[in-house]
């Protein structure tokens, strides 16, 4: 079960042993090099595909008997919908490696718990539209962090680069010259779809999917109207369910059907999973009696009425 | 390094152990029940978070004494991109555990090698619009095999639920009351974004994101042009590079600027990765030049030019 690169750095470290026990005297002397290999920078490039670069940085760290975890770095993480069992083998090996973890919201608890346990938290809030603190102090706090050689891990909930904010945070680090990663996560559009039984596209449905953020400016859900009300297009909106009422209102007074079906998915992937679905004229009622509660995903569009035939996981 | 899951697991075979003992009178029959458990439906059960529902199936297990795997089933299940480091957890633990595996040419080679040593191998073709079998022999296969009581792993490139036609397969697997998992992936466009330093959304460039096919139909790349024609939006063409010049032409014929940055991603998180960038109207000249190969990937929007100072990944 575990990821095929770990035998070419099994062989790569083989072709070093003898040299790195030249270069150690004592056992533990190699024992924490040999850590700083298996955990550090020259795993990382192996496990990225880059063999040669991992054997320069094997012979530099041998060359100046170091461990290469002098510099700090920032590694950008998706954490997935929700279900840890949905995590990557990547995004897990950063969490149990990093010195420092930066979380927001989104980010599921049952993700969080699997951070390694001494690593340090940090809240930084973020629900709808109230921040605990900005996205510039986020930035900021990213890049003293790193600079104070930590390696930090920014936890995101789904995606960083779909709604995550990624872009502004590691322009940040480029700007500042620290080094970092991106690992792509499990997007709650894809989670929730699968959990819930309905495919995003499907041949007779819908050949494109869309999605978008509904979260409020002022009270106002700000989209762009027109342009969502299409045939053959399935569209998800995060972040939508305060606005919900304005939602349905506008695309129905922008010409699409008021019996478009439509879903709610609350707790997407977790075992407390909560699915609503209706249609666009009357899902906003039944998702105040249900008392449905952010964050939420909406998905509508014609291939959501096949979630009565393929719903898999409500029934197991 | 092992899923929460794990641990409840652990708990509930600790409460029937005694019971496990009573039932099975030699060691090789107790161990074959507890494999079973372990690596089976019950198991499946607490990975989905379904406590109770795995307790059943133990107690039914056991008063049957049974392994509870005379039935057949199967996961559909999103390979992710490319790189074996982007599989989940849960995927990877279904590929350990499917008797056969039915697969196509999207699937990477680096992630098929990482199924059951001994599982059957069904390969079903497609690439572009060359079909080994059709869609609907694959339905049919599927049930098939999965009416023969093998654990039927249906491994997908990307997320089954985005162009997977997972849709399709599921429901005739539904019709002929079949048991089935769904297992999203990472799917392309979020792997390559991350790989490629490109954020698919972006506060100042674009809130919105869209997935399209770019497969022809007859020689034609048949899509909605003037839909596709937004500002503040990303576009992602899945399987568009032989559509390449039409797809460009096409966009700055309904008013795509020819400036408009475009990138392809080509074995995208893989480490023979290969990105090019561009404008509309250069690109296709530049793809001919470097002789790019499909699969790859098309993202058009302002923040491709964002990878000039994001891309972490050909640098690292």
């Amino acid at each position: 079960m575990i990821p095929a690169s770990y035998g070419r750095l099994g062989q790569l470290a083989g072709r070093f042993r003898e040299q790195v026990k030249a270069r150690f005297e004592t056992l533990n002397q190699r024992r924490v090099f040999w850590e700083s290999v298996l955990q550090g920078p020259v795993a990382e490039m192996i496990f990225a595909g880059k063999d040669r670069k991992a054997e320069q940085l094997l012979e530099q760290a041998l060359e100046e008997g170091s461990t290469g975890h002098s510099d700090g770095e920032v590694y950008l993480v998706g954490g997935g919908p929700g279900d840890p069992d949905l995590l990557t083998f990547k995004a897990l090996r950063l969490m149990q490696q990093a010195d420092v973890v930066v979380y927001d919201r989104l980010v599921s608890r049952r993700v969080l718990d699997l951070c390694r346990r001494d690593a340090d938290r940090v809240f930084v809030g973020k629900a709808c539209n109230q921040h605990v603190i900005s996205q510039e102090e986020i930035n900021a706090l990213l890049v003293r962090l790193a600079k104070e050689g930590k390696r930090v891990l920014r936890l995101k909930g789904g995606d960083p680069f779909i709604f995550g904010r990624g872009g502004e945070e590691i322009g940040e680090l480029m700007a500042e010259d620290i080094p970092f990663q991106v690992v792509p996560g499990i997007t709650s559009a894809s989670g929730c779809a699968a959990y819930a039984g309905i495919p995003l596209t499907h041949q007779n449905y819908a050949q494109s999917v869309r999605f978008v953020t509904g979260h409020m400016k002022d009270g106002q859900c700000d989209l762009p109207w027109p342009e969502l009300v299409q045939e053959h297009q399935t569209l998800v909106i995060y972040m939508g369910l305060l606005s919900l009422t304005q939602i349905c209102e506008q695309l129905m007074r922008h010409g699409m059907s008021p019996r478009m079906p439509i879903a709610l998915v609350e707790n997407g992937t977790l075992p407390e999973q909560r699915i609503l679905t209706g249609t666009l004229a009357d899902i906003a009622d039944q998702a105040a009696v249900t008392d449905f509660q952010p964050p939420a995903l909406i998905i509508i569009g014609k291939v959501v009425a096949l979630r009565d035939r393929l719903d898999w996981y409500s029934q197991s």
